[in-house]
Parts: C-alpha cells; structure tokens; sequence
C-alpha cells in the first residue's frame, strides 16, 4: 500500500497561542492583545493564535454591539477598528497572525446578520483568509449551561485552509466547529500540518472535552493542533476554560495553560509530522474500498460575500 | 435544526469486557474463555465480550498454525473447535457473545490466506455475525515495535453492525479498525447504541492512544464504547496493554482495568445517550451543505464468503 510520509510542513516554525485576559473595554483589549502579540513574536514565534470573541465578553447579549462590518473588504477604520487593530499587530510583529474571532455584522444593517470571524493576516499585514464560525454553539446541558449562539448569530459556509508559504498549510475553524471532525480530515487529506482552534469551551465541557478534542483531531490526523482559549473571567457572564494548548501529531499535549492569561508556545517540526506518519501509516491503509473519503467528495472551499 | 434525540438503546444491559488471559494450549484457552463467560453472566452481563485473539497467543508466527477454518458455515467441530466453543458458551450464559478474534484459515488451503475474525454470538448459540478484521496492523516505530500483520493476513472488507432484537444494534470491530473513524461514524449514524472492539495495542502504543481511542469514538459519536484487551504475559512475545474499558456517550471513562486478568462491566442506559445527544445535539447541527455525510456514501456492509 502507498505511504505517503513527505511533511506538509516545509520547516520548523514556532507557534504560540496567547490566553488572553480581555473585558469589556473594545479598545483596551486591541491594545492588551497588541501587546501580547509582540511580546509572543519577541519571544521567536512565526504564527500567533488569539482567542475567540477577543476583542470583547463572549455572550448572545454582546455580539450585536460589539460587531464590526468586514464588508466590502477591506473595511475602513471607523466601520472595523479591530480589523486595523489586527493588521497593524501581524506587521508589527512580522509574524502570521489567526486573530481569534471577532463579532461581525453584516453591511446589510437591516438584515441584523452576525457572524463570528477569524481573521488571518499575514506577516505584511494583509488579510490572507477568514473564517466564519460554521458550527454554532447551542447547547442545553440541564443545569450546567444553555447556550444558543444561533439566536443571534449566522453560520459560515465553508472549510478554510490558508496558505503560509514559507511554511505550508493549516486550518483554522472555531471552537465549537472542533466537535466536527469532517473539517480536520478534510484539512490533513488537503495537506495541512497543523489545526488552529479559537476557542472558549466553559468549566462544564472544558474539563471534559476539551483536551480530548484536541488530542483526537491530532492522532486520528497526525499533525499539530493548537487551541487557543481566552484566559478565565469569573467576573463575566461567561467562563471561559482556558487551558489553551497545543499537541503533536502523536497526541501528545506539548504544552498547555491553566485558566490564567499565558503564553504557551512550541517549535513544531515537519520532522514530526513524517515519523508519525511513517511509523503508524494512517494515510495508506485506509480503506476507501469500503467506505468513502471525504475529502474527495463535495467539500465547499469558498463562499461569497466573506472578508478576503 | 432537526435533532434525533431518541435512544439507539431499547433497554438497559450490561455489558462485560473479559480481560483474558490466554497461553499457547488452545483448548486450555478456551476452557478458560467459557469459566470465564460464566462468571460474567452470573455476574449479570447480557454482552459479553472477549479480546482479539483469545484463542492463542498473538503474533504472526502463530496465526497459520492455530488458524481454523469457518467455511462453509457452519464448520464442523473439526474444523473449528472455536466456533463450538463460543456457540455453547453463548448458549449456557444465554448471552450474547462478542467472541473476540480468532486466526481463520481460507478454505482453499493452497490460497494460504488467513484473517482475523470476530464471530459474533446470540443467546441461542446461534451465529449472527462475523467481522474480519478490515485495516491490517502494519506499524514500524523504529526501537519500540515493528509489527507487520499484512505480511500473514488478508483483511476483512465490510463494515459490520449486528442487530440485538431485544437492545438495538451494535457494531464491531477489531484493535486497528479503531484507528480509522470512518467505521465508528457510519456506525453512529446508522444507529448503534456501542462499538465494540476487540483489541490488543502494545506497551508503546497503549499508553499513548488505547484510552484515547475510545474517548474519541465516544465523544464523537455519543454513544457506547467497549474496548476488550487480553491481559498482559510478559512471557509471550507480544505485550498487550490490556486496560479493558468501557466509556459513555459523553466520553467519560466508567471502569477500566489495569494489565492484569479482570472482568469490566457496566450498565448501558439508553437514557444516557439519549440525554448526551439532547445536551449536545451533534446530529442536527452537522453542515452536511459544506461537507459530505459518509454515512450516506458508498459503504460495504456485506461481504461474500464470509462466515455468516
């Protein structure tokens, strides 16, 4: 059976997730992240991962007034600071940038259309991708936590692959879009070498779920994920779990924060992803005989009317 | 979105994993299956499971010689002691019998093909099912194990769920086929309450993936998952982990053996999965407009010339 162990990954480039600790103030979180995002590039990191809903409290009441227009993009400074904010902090610190997520809303004000978006700048400061949460987070454990996003917000419509050319491919979705594993597949059968994950799982399924989401999508795919929460608020409506991390290809949790703000950060390597993949030679023995390959069925890439 | 809440489980069962501990005598082996089946019946157990290769130690040296052949079905006793062997065990502990593996002989003897099957049981001794093990255990993590089944075996080719009238449908597999999620997916989708997998990783793969690999289909799928190890022979020339376990839908592990020989049981609650799947109700939020749904692709189920 044909083995395919060349690495996705071109050379070793250092990756590191920011907890950030964000509250109410828009404009202070854009400067805190700022400042965080140059202190993770002056500590050597190439690729620099925010949290989701970074720039404000996460929660169904703050979307509407937190969300900026992306569109027509780009967008000016008045219709999205944190667009700016974001751009200026790629080329700042010379560095490829998943900005978390931020609440977006659709031009068409009447509409009252929310997304919530990754925006993926490269090292120059141009966008380079964005990502609309394509899964909504509703959930009703009796109890614990309901939540329903989708009373607020509309899903994205795509898998979103970016392109880093010195270094190879990833994926980024959010949080609840890593319970769905079709978009992992599909991005390591497309050839990326890591998965990025915004996310902001709570103290009920965090401790549950979260670990093992990240550990799971990296050893049914061998490559690196990374998930990258905000750092824990007691004081907001919502709990974020922290712990943020990163894991090999062979599952290994790397590293990983507690639920304070932190920095957690790895040197990944190509050399990895190749012996993973030589030693347990997934990519080769299965059996698309007996059941199909997803990636090589319809898979929509692209969508219209998306920040690009 | 719609959302499928009803349980795949029509009624409560327990379910017990038989952590065997199994030597080169091969009627020694399953005489101590069939005390050991016994127990767990007395024990309350109406699914009882054996690990993969219960029959005889584990290893490409010796799959030829204790190889039985099962073709046509039924076999003589001759032909396949084991075969009557499970068939009377099921029988006297009125249970079903997920009868591990056993080394399976081609009846064309010059064909020199050999497979690794699980035959499946119902309380009345009747023969329901077989799954030949369909991704053949191929690894080579050089200084730790290099292992290569394909080099003796033929695999299976068909994904095998089996109805239990009174409970619902389960499917099984076997060790390898657990790294391949396409099996577990299909499954879920296709209704079963548990997958079940006999298996028996190895001290360097264990550790890092046998637990993770059942939490993952678990967490994934919601559902049941078993996981049937033999014990541990530090004299046999394969190491199994061993670790038997079961999970829940929400993938918490909820007994789990050490190496040594052991009987793990739980009670399997529908109402279990049914309140995962409400909590989180993965089913109608899938985004099968942006990627497909295997489960709806072309999937063998059926096979010719196999035990049946």
């Amino acid at each position: 059976m044909a083995t395919s162990t060349s690495s996705p990954l071109k050379k070793p480039v250092t990756l590191a997730c920011i907890q950030l600790a964000s509250g109410a103030d828009k404009t202070a979180n854009l400067s805190h992240a700022r400042d965080k995002v140059l202190e993770a590039a002056k500590g050597g990191a190439q690729i620099i991962v925010l949290p989701e809903c970074f720039n404000s409290p996460y929660g169904c009441d703050y979307f509407p007034s937190y969300a900026e227009t992306l569109l027509p993009s780009p967008p000016s400074k008045d219709q999205s600071p944190s667009y700016h904010a974001l751009s200026s902090m790629a080329a700042e610190a010379n560095a490829y940038l998943v900005g978390g997520s931020i609440p977006e809303a659709d031009p068409d004000l009447a509409s009252k259309k929310y997304y919530n978006t990754s925006l993926i700048f490269g090292p120059d400061g141009k966008l380079l991708a964005s990502h609309r949460k394509v899964h909504l987070f509703d959930i009703d454990i009796p109890g614990k936590i309901t939540f329903r996003e989708s009373d607020v917000l509309s899903p994205g419509n795509k898998v979103t692959l970016v392109d880093l050319p010195e270094y190879g491919k990833i994926a980024v979705a959010i949080c609840y879009d890593v319970r769905f594993p079709e978009l992992a597949t599909i991005a390591a059968r497309k050839g990326c070498f890591a998965l990025i994950y915004p996310g902001a799982f709570n103290t009920t399924t965090g401790p549950l779920h979260w670990r093992l989401q990240g550990q799971a999508r990296a050893m049914d795919n061998q490559l690196y994920v990374a998930m990258c929460s905000p750092a824990r608020d007691t004081t907001a409506t919502y709990h974020a779990w922290g712990h943020s991390l990163i894991t090999d290809p062979m599952a290994t949790v790397l590293v990983e924060a507690e639920e304070k703000e932190a920095i957690v950060s790895w040197k990944l390597d190509g050399a990895r992803i190749e012996e993973t993949r030589k030693g347990i030679p997934l990519s080769g023995q299965r059996r698309f005989d007996v059941y199909p390959d997803i990636s090589e069925g319809k898979v929509r890439f692209d969508e219209d009317n998306v920040p690009s």
